[in-house]
């Protein structure tokens, strides 16, 4: 017994490593391969893992997708957050079942979208961006996945007005200039929990860690994280012959509630052993 | 307002990048560094994000673990699962608040412990081990995270006796021969959701490709993710000077109804563009 | 006082990151580009680090090509080897001004070249390729470099044949099954000097590290080379987007003169500290 | 027939991965070893690939260094040249037999050695250090090695004194501020030649870049190399635990010989594709 395929369902629909679509299943119509036609009142009441043909014959799974299908695929008008740095944010930062989770910007509502499966039943994401009509694309994507109920949008710039919420679970910032931020984040966040940012220049890094410094963030450290597809072949197993080199720097540091303390300087003494884990 | 430390509450206590501890509070007694002693009914009663000094003057704050921090320094008897590789397997798989989830091995229970804090609060985590010291010190070490309400422990070999769940929404496998476990896999797992198997070596991968392909999985797929440190420091930017070069190869695959359709070459058409996304 | 350009010479025009060639320079008529036409006569007669314009007006740069843009430019018919590959083998195997160094396969002669560069002038590579028009277009392009006299050609399958030469300083292995060619290779080498072969899979790897094993090589080692590039913006410095993520693998090991005792189980004392160096 | 170890020769002395030695062999003494004495008047008069057995019977092979042996096991005072990054730069910049190289800082020799090795026998490496213990050294390295016959030391700052040298075919910066060296290294190369300089911050890329702007070169670019081991077990190949994550960044450029043209703006029309290769 499987799971029945619905009207509003998303799908992947999947021919080979090469042809594969993430749909949202609609009441009546095609989607249209280079294999051919898959109507739509085909899929629905068909189970996951099931396969359909196209009218040429060629075969399609309807394949179930993960958060990484989500957030890859989306419609998206800015620069998406991938997965692989997503899972680092995920682990480091405290987002969980029943959190309350503050992010901007809005973006795409790929993160968000992320972010709103991981919250549920009993937290909530604040989603802050600036311009109106980035915050309406991602609203509507977070519908169209079905979480809208987690998520709560403000159009507002965070630098001047702040966030609204305060004592939450963690703070993600993905904008151009998170140093402006980072009063904010403190302000907002849970004493000893994580702030997180993601920059793609190492400029962005300095400055961000900088004002992290300086706002009352301990534990500062910075990370990137790389992914390599390994194919495996009649011929052999091998690497891809391409990768994404780079996407973002993630920074990460824990609040502390008095920030004066954090630039005494403890020296280390000198035979300290240097800990490389 | 932060959140007040109780005893059994986990706390990192961060004096330095190079000093740092995971530490479960306990009623009474003292913590011991290399920087002084820190008694446990100093910490009990502070908040996140507050600091305390040792008996010697060196300040520690006391932080929030996330869950990268508990896989990391989890008690442990078998090797580690990396976060870097848990956030793959949590972007690929469906891993979410209610899903039903099958692991083996049990391992240390770190992967357990991040599994079942996603999982919260209507969804389990059914974890197989077939060694039985092992399946207590992960189930001891699920309790010490308080998670010990979301899992449920089997001592036995799932290659024989199979998994006695279906329907569920993710098995992940972190066993030395997942092949073995490709076919109860494919019988526990909801139809078109993905299995995730973490192997060290290419032998594995092969052999467990293979397997997969054979019982009936379709989108295959083989990453390695790597983790670099960035270190900002006044004398400048700069990776690490060393980085752990590996630990597993993850394999991803959904599960597909009718495995003979799976092997239905249908050939690519000579001028199909390679997709590289 | 710098270096005139002369008919026959290679020389990079380059405009900008995106527009750049490796040309030999004609005895008459033009070079077209997207920026308008570059008359060789123009060419001929200035000197390297000169610039250059396009009856468009548009900037060319005349440089000196490293033999890097030789391996990467050079006229193919088969898969290139990389820099960065040519780069480990350089300095792990006896390539040295005056070396005896045997190759296959000729390929398109972009290792030829640069072993020629190296080996000059009173070394020799020797290059062995079964397929004659795959000899011949690697000698056409040694020649294009003015290279040819440092160099024979041999259109011959080493497996069946051998090589003719002994007491060599190197021999590089570019073929699809080079552990075909262990037998031979071991016989020209030096004793103790290194066998090096590239191969891009995880199999070819295995069968060619037992073969070496067998035949009689010690300090095996296999290796892969990644090169990111950094982009150096008035935005901002970070890594590109894209890189090659593999090209080969790089075996390497060196004769040892009685194939017997490389079998010999010498066994590890148990607290041998591993030398992570 | 092989080649006869003389005493002032270098030798790897092979036991197993983690146990091997660049050794220089003595007229008389021995070399010892946690596995037992290798006398050197046994190991004079072997041949290159023989295996002898130290007193405690474990067998060592006599194995032919390369040069990325020489380089990192010179004797040192001084960060080391990693042979990787050696191999970018040898491909890059025009280091071949007869070429003539400037080098600073000479540091321990290391990189000198493996320059020298490659301009035999007509070429000229001409190394400047500015502290004369370090000269010193770097040229008992190089003397070492047999190879100060093509190299020339000299103890001075070339920030304010300049290279003596002019119309050479290469220049390697390894200094801390290679910005300082920029007019003096345009002053040296011949035109349309490659500098190099490897830093490992990334400020210091920005400063040396910046420079080499300014001063007039072109074609600017910046890497870096990646290395990680493979390892092949009967267990099973994978990569290495633990790999070097980074040394420097390499920065390159050609010389440009009218510094004004450099900064002429040609602007890309928008359509350009972007040619990542």
């Amino acid at each position: 017994m499987g799971t029945m395929i619905q009207s509003g369902d998303q799908v992947i629909l999947y021919h080979s490593e090469r042809m594969n679509y993430l749909v949202t299943v609609q009441p009546k119509g095609s989607f249209s391969t280079h294999r051919g036609q898959l109507p739509f009142d085909r899929i629905a009441g068909r189970e996951f893992g099931d396969a359909i043909r196209t009218h040429l014959g060629f075969l399609f799974y309807l394949l179930k997708p993960g958060l990484a299908d989500l957030a890859m695929k989306v419609k998206r008008s800015t620069t998406i957050v991938y997965p692989k740095d997503v899972g680092t944010m995920l682990l480091a930062a405290a987002v969980f079942p029943g959190a309350r989770v503050v992010e901007t910007g809005s973006g795409s509502g790929a993160l968000t979208t992320i972010l709103a499966s991981f919250v549920r039943p009993d937290g909530r994401v604040y989603s802050y961006e600036r311009r109106p009509e980035f915050s309406a694309n991602a609203r509507a994507n977070v519908e169209r996945y079905g979480l809208a109920s987690f998520c709560e949008f403000f159009v507002r710039d965070p630098e001047h007005e702040g966030f609204e919420q305060t004592d939450v679970d963690a703070v993600l910032l993905d904008v151009p200039e998170p140093w402006t931020l980072v009063a904010p984040a403190h302000k907002a966040l849970k004493g000893g929990y994580t702030l997180v940012s993601i920059v793609p220049t190492v400029e962005q890094v300095r400055r961000t860690v900088s004002g992290m410094e300086m706002q009352g963030f301990a534990r500062i450290h910075v990370k990137e994280t790389l992914e390599r597809e390994m194919l495996v072949r009649t011929t052999g197993i091998r690497p891809a012959d391409r990768m994404v080199a780079h996407t973002v720097y993630t920074i990460l540091g824990n609040k502390v509630n008095e920030p004066g303390l954090a630039n005494v300087a403890v020296p280390e003494p000198a035979d300290s052993p240097r800990d490389e884990t």
